[in-house]
């Protein structure tokens, strides 16, 4: 019989109503005649709620606590499914990351996926029930529970998936599927029906909020197709998966936006071996995430290094950039935190090399400056001030006929 | 190093602020020179509030799956509590049911403890570490979660003072002790310093709300010694422990009283060997916990059955009782949800016959009529009108001298 995982966010299942309306749809599918797992998230702001009450009550929070604390939530919401599951005489059992065999490393609040032992979850699916398990939550080696950070219950929805060689994996979300830029931008923005892994990885990593990086980075990996879709509407989303070379690609498919991060630009850096490597390594140090990162040709001996980071970390950023241009003595450290980035995605741009040109063109175009470049094989971003985003993003879908 | 196990009702860890005041408790008590073990039941009216959002969600409530949901209550507790604690620099780790290794049976909401597994416990104490227990959960055999029921959190903390060879288990709650009547009905009411297991558990039996009857039976079988006392005023409370023959009992320790009753009584019963039997299997049958039972003498080969069940209970033990009074030709089932009953509780009534009559005078003397009686060693139970319950434990609060 074929194996559906079907996982459900927080808006999904974010009151009385919404749980039994993801029920229905369960068991629709359940008898429609397939297997199903489904993977759920806490209740709409549960975690916000819980991160909330932590802060007051102490200081410290130890990651080990936060993680016993936020689990709780998935436990709310996967019980109450079953119960609704049960009420539509569908047989449904809730499994804690821990019982549906999810073993995870010792990193708290962000443990990675060591092994997934999924022997009670492949029995209950024999046994004809539908197994509820609990997404963004594991068990260490350690035998302490864990958490799998941002995005956590994608990742679970898709190892699941590779694990119990699924189908598919349902991403049910507040959203239609993924759009060729962001509707509340672009009101002419439509869906995309199909997009590969490479460049659902270039969206996700370039502000697209749809689906996290790590959960798609899993799903290509382990050949897990993909389909995000809406819960409030049941309609065909977008399906993910592997790039289908019999189809003609379009040069861009889609066009990304991210205004979350901050520039850091250390000025007038000696030009030589080991500069570079001794300021990431001091950011990294500091927990900081960098994204972007640009150094220009040198002159006379010394070069300008930019990077960009959340606007989160910026502090953090700069303390730690400017120790070490202390150290290597460059002139300045400068921080912007009124940047924004679009990004053009695309596989068929690997053909096309005239797609960069026409980007700097149309910004050009609207008077907007780029201030930052980075390219990869399909992707094509641009950092610029912060309130040219939008109308970057406008122009950019007009232009590329999306 | 001598071991207390502290137990936090609800009420002790309501907000944040209350867990800040455990908290403080907690690290005086280690900075002391004493081992801690606690165990904490879920925040104020968490399970409450989960109770309804699961009726809110469905009307058949899988019971396996209600015990997932309630025992997230827990979880967010104490994984708060070690927060704190880690704030005021006292290593403490939280452990669920499952990690502490407190393993049931199967009967999901009320499951029994058949064993414990201390092993984390027992590793922490000795790396100094306060362990975090949550209360009223475990693990079954089938590797589910399961819930103690009514009380389960004392119920886990005695166990686990059991377990550990605890010198004492602490019971922290909202009021400071155990009382000699309620002091909403009897104001001069004055707290008992010590009392025995055995006229305590008569004491909860009969409608005292301090502990749960089974964690008294418990702590009784297990010889561990308790102390209830208020998380807010952290003044001594009461101890409870085995009986004291060096000390004069008190003819009467205490008044209990019990509105949450109701009486069905069975007319005209044929007075034949097994019928009582059969009508207290069926009654059992439809899970009602039945409480006092009184049969008079026969008159001319019929008899009457009254009997008292928890008021909630009344509808399916009306039900059971027809059906056999029915197949026996009993005449009449009467139902009467209007009645109270008003315990006198003392190890020293043993030795002291006149006790009873006593009762009965003061009772009589304010005009209250007893509509059942039943007794023990160490307990007389009369049944009134419910609104006579408060006049009758004020006036035998001064008969006798509390």
């Amino acid at each position: 019989m074929s194996l559906v995982v079907q996982k459900f966010g927080g808006t999904s299942v974010g009151d009385a109503d919404r749980i039994r309306a993801v029920a229905d749809h369960v068991a629709r599918t359940k008898r429609g005649g397939r297997d199903v797992v489904v993977v759920v998230s806490a209740m709409g702001k549960t975690t916000d709620d819980l991160i909330r009450l932590s802060k007051d009550v102490s200081d410290t929070q130890p990651p080990r606590e936060m993680d016993m604390l936020l689990t709780s939530g998935e436990r709310i919401s996967m019980a109450l499914l079953c119960m609704a599951l049960s009420d539509l005489g569908v047989p449904a059992l809730s499994f804690t990351g821990s019982q549906a065999g999810i073993i995870t490393d010792t990193d708290h609040t962000k443990a990675k996926i060591l092994e997934i032992k999924p022997d009670r979850l492949v029995e209950a699916i024999a046994a004809g029930i539908v197994p509820v398990v609990a997404g963004f939550q594991g068990v260490s080696t350690s035998r302490d529970i864990t958490t799998l950070g941002r995005g956590g219950s994608d990742t679970t929805a898709v190892a699941l998936a590779a694990t119990l060689g699924a189908d598919v994996c349902e991403i049910y979300t507040d959203v239609s599927g993924v759009f060729t830029a962001d509707p509340r931008v672009v009101p002419s923005a439509h869906k995309i029906p199909q997009i590969s892994f490479e460049e659902m990885l270039e969206l996700a990593a370039s502000g697209g909020r749809v689906l996290a990086l790590r959960s798609v980075e899993f799903a290509r990996n382990f050949h897990v197709p993909l389909h995000v879709r809406s819960s409030f509407t049941w309609e065909p989303g977008t399906w993910v998966k592997e790039e289908d070379s019999t189809m003609e690609q379009p040069v861009v498919s889609a066009i990304s936006h991210d205004t979350s991060e901050a520039k850091v630009t250390v000025r007038h850096v000696p030009d030589q071996p080991g500069v570079a490597a001794r300021i990431f390594t001091a950011v990294a140090a500091a927990g900081v995430n960098v994204d972007m990162i640009v150094q220009n040709t040198s002159v006379e001996g010394y070069t300008d290094i930019s990077f960009t980071v959340p606007r989160t970390d910026l502090s953090h950023s700069l303390e730690a950039a400017s120790r070490i241009a202390d150290e290597v003595g460059a002139k300045q450290v400068l921080a912007d935190d009124k940047i924004g980035r679009v990004s053009l995605v695309g596989a068929g741009m690997k053909s096309h090399p005239g797609v960069t040109a026409k980007m700097f063109g149309t910004l050009a175009k609207e008077g907007i400056n780029i201030e930052m470049i980075s390219t990869s094989a399909i992707r094509i971003s641009c950092v610029v001030r912060q309130e040219m985003v939008e109308p970057a993003v406008v122009a950019l879908h007009t232009a590329f006929e999306l």
